[in-house]
């Protein structure tokens, strides 16, 4: 039994993973500030299903299971004092970070979401770490990071590494053999905060011996896991919208309504994928299987396949018989690449994917289906560009 | 003849910059929120030389010179709608951005100080770059960073490039020959705020055609410019506090009172150096060499000499009798280390460097000794620590 923080606990991926990480024994605290949802509304939008307020998702799960998870409602980014209080009487043995926008499209969509997105998630992890060094306490740190912070640009050459790679370097006495951290070469605002994060694990890991494990996940599909399934109650969020709908649920929900599949560009960029049932099981993972005190930050690639979007999108038209339709891109990106990703550590550390062939049509029936009258189609198109004149 | 916005051009590095490109016929536009002054307040110090306000500064700049600075006091990291309608009304032909906090020891100081650095100097490169893209002007950005971007983890093994490596990857096809961004490791808040920096303007080259120039430059010395000499309401700030003082200012500012030369450690960190009078030039050479649109950042390293900080005590104490003493070093660093520094860009640009040997005994005379009277000796002594218990 562990006492686990989990700062932003009630998002898409931090609500499933405080249930799980309650349903395996463990003690946990929820921080959010709920910023997602007020995004819902000033996007005017909301998820397709129909998620409970905090309170009654607790009190739901305590219904369901006899354990108690408590709340706060603190901004990591804004309330530092707080923050830091409250590590200081939990003590807690791992914090678990998701509190940053999580967003690519919204955090290309104005200047002011820009700036909201650089505040927002620099904030939040340098708070997080400069907190946990002035509360003395020993946590381990367990980051969501991002596949992203790779970049594609070395596609079809390279093997994506967990996180650090080793290069030959030429120096006056000979050739050096160095391992680094894999270049960076985000390709969107919310990107980049990943890659700024990951130097601010690397220095407070080195100056102070925070230990922390940052983990570069795909992208995320999928809605529901063991926990969030026992009640409606504790239903996870689906988002649809252009901005926070991820590729493959919007998919799922577009061939649910009889709306063609919208790919962008030729649909060739090839990403790699996670169900969020992994999700919270390599979370789970990582928390028991901390660095040391003085170790660099452990890095683990958080994904279990890669596709190219233009052939998840044909499955899907195969599975449902929905039409596919190709839009004009709003990223500034390449139309096509591979992208081999090495996830050896967390097979070796005993996950078990969740594959797309398995879970696709269970979506489709349980979630798309079942809750497709909720759709607001006005916004399902994608708005946000990247460049101006896009 | 460029207009320039000189962004924190009342500080150490700004107010000379900002004098030297108005001496050069440009049109020059000053601005800063004064924090740098603040922070001496806050301190309970102040600059060696007495430094006029800056509203007597540009007066007396007129006086000697016929020549107009405007100057606006804008946090650029607090009120980014003032700096944008600044762009979109002054439209400058190039940015030079000092607007960060600039002491590694004040930002290890307490954990205000951190958090205060990372919020003011990300924030305020965000803003800048959000605010060129969003006022749609084609700006060269001109950036201030630092040698201690790179470390000093590879010395006496690697030649220090000017900010990109080449390195040789292996891969399933090959080996693969790459120019990356040079590995960081920073070795204080305040460094690393500035790898971070480097990100940004990575992303915002690329993805929105930013001209950006991001200069490594060493450590500081000296005082006066050939503008700032002029008359003595233009006289440049001298810190010899633990803080902001520099080393080699320490040194001579400790040599002139007869206190003895305090050395951190066994002072065998080698540290590039460069002279005040350098800087000015290697800007105005930066500015004049812009990147073009769609380039990745330039990034020269603005150093002219390497040296050890105890022959740098020894070369003072010989010169002047001043004694040096030992004491524990309060950072987190190897004890010893060389460096290999490339600048070969700025030479072949016709710098022309001040040396030690030419410079030093004039600052002893000029500054040091005519300000002696005014040193707080209590002040003299560093006393952040860069982690707990040392």
């Amino acid at each position: 039994m562990k006492k686990i923080l989990v700062l932003g606990g009630d998002g898409f991926c931090g609500w499933p993973t405080a249930l799980y990480l309650s349903a395996q024994g463990n003690d946990v605290m929820v921080v959010d500030n709920l910023s997602r949802r007020k995004i819902d509304i000033d996007l005017e939008t909301e998820s397709l299903t129909p998620i409970s307020s905090i309170g009654e998702r607790i009190s739901a799960w305590h219904d369901v299971s006899d354990k108690t998870i408590e709340f706060r409602n603190i901004d990591v980014a804004r309330d530092y004092d707080r923050l830091k209080a409250l590590l200081v009487s939990y003590k807690p043995d791992a914090v678990v970070h998701f509190a940053e926008q999580r967003s690519a499209p919204y955090s290309m969509k104005s200047v002011d979401a820009k700036r909201y997105t650089v505040d927002n998630n620099i904030t939040a992890t340098h708070n997080v770490l400069a907190a946990i060094v002035e509360a003395d306490l020993d946590v381990h740190l367990v980051h969501l990071g991002t596949m992203g912070v790779y970049g594609y640009g070395w596609s079809g050459e390279a093997i994506i590494p967990e996180g650090y790679l080793e290069v030959m370097v030429e120096t006056p006495g000979g050739s050096l053999r160095k391992e680094i951290l894999h270049p960076a070469d985000p390709g969107s605002v919310y990107h980049m905060t990943k890659t700024l994060d990951q130097l601010m694990f690397a220095f407070y890991a080195k100056n102070d011996g925070v230990r922390v494990t940052d983990l570069h996940q795909g992208i995320v599909w999928g809605t529901q896991t063991e926990q969030t399934s026992l009640d409606e109650r504790l239903i996870n969020r689906f988002d649809y919208d252009g901005d926070y709908g991820t590729v493959l649920n919007r998919f799922l929900m577009q061939s649910t309504i009889g709306h063609p599949l919208t790919v962008h560009g030729t649909g060739g960029q090839t990403r790699a994928f996670i169900h969020i049932s992994d999700t919270v099981r390599c979370i789970e993972i990582a928390i028991s299987n901390a660095p040391e005190r003085g170790e660099r930050p452990a890095i683990l690639n958080q994904v279990t396949e890669s596709r190219r979007v233009r052939d998840l999108a044909t499955m899907l038209a195969e599975l449902t018989g929905a039409e596919v339709k190709y839009l004009p891109n709003p990223r500034f990106e390449a139309d096509e690449n591979t992208l081999y990703v090495e996830n050896q550590k967390f097979l070796d550390l005993g996950l078990q994917p969740t594959t797309l062939s398995e879970g696709l049509m269970t979506e489709v029936r349980d979630i798309a289906e079942k809750y497709s009258a909720r759709v607001d189609t006005s916004k399902i198109l994608a708005t946000s560009k990247w460049r101006k004149g896009m």
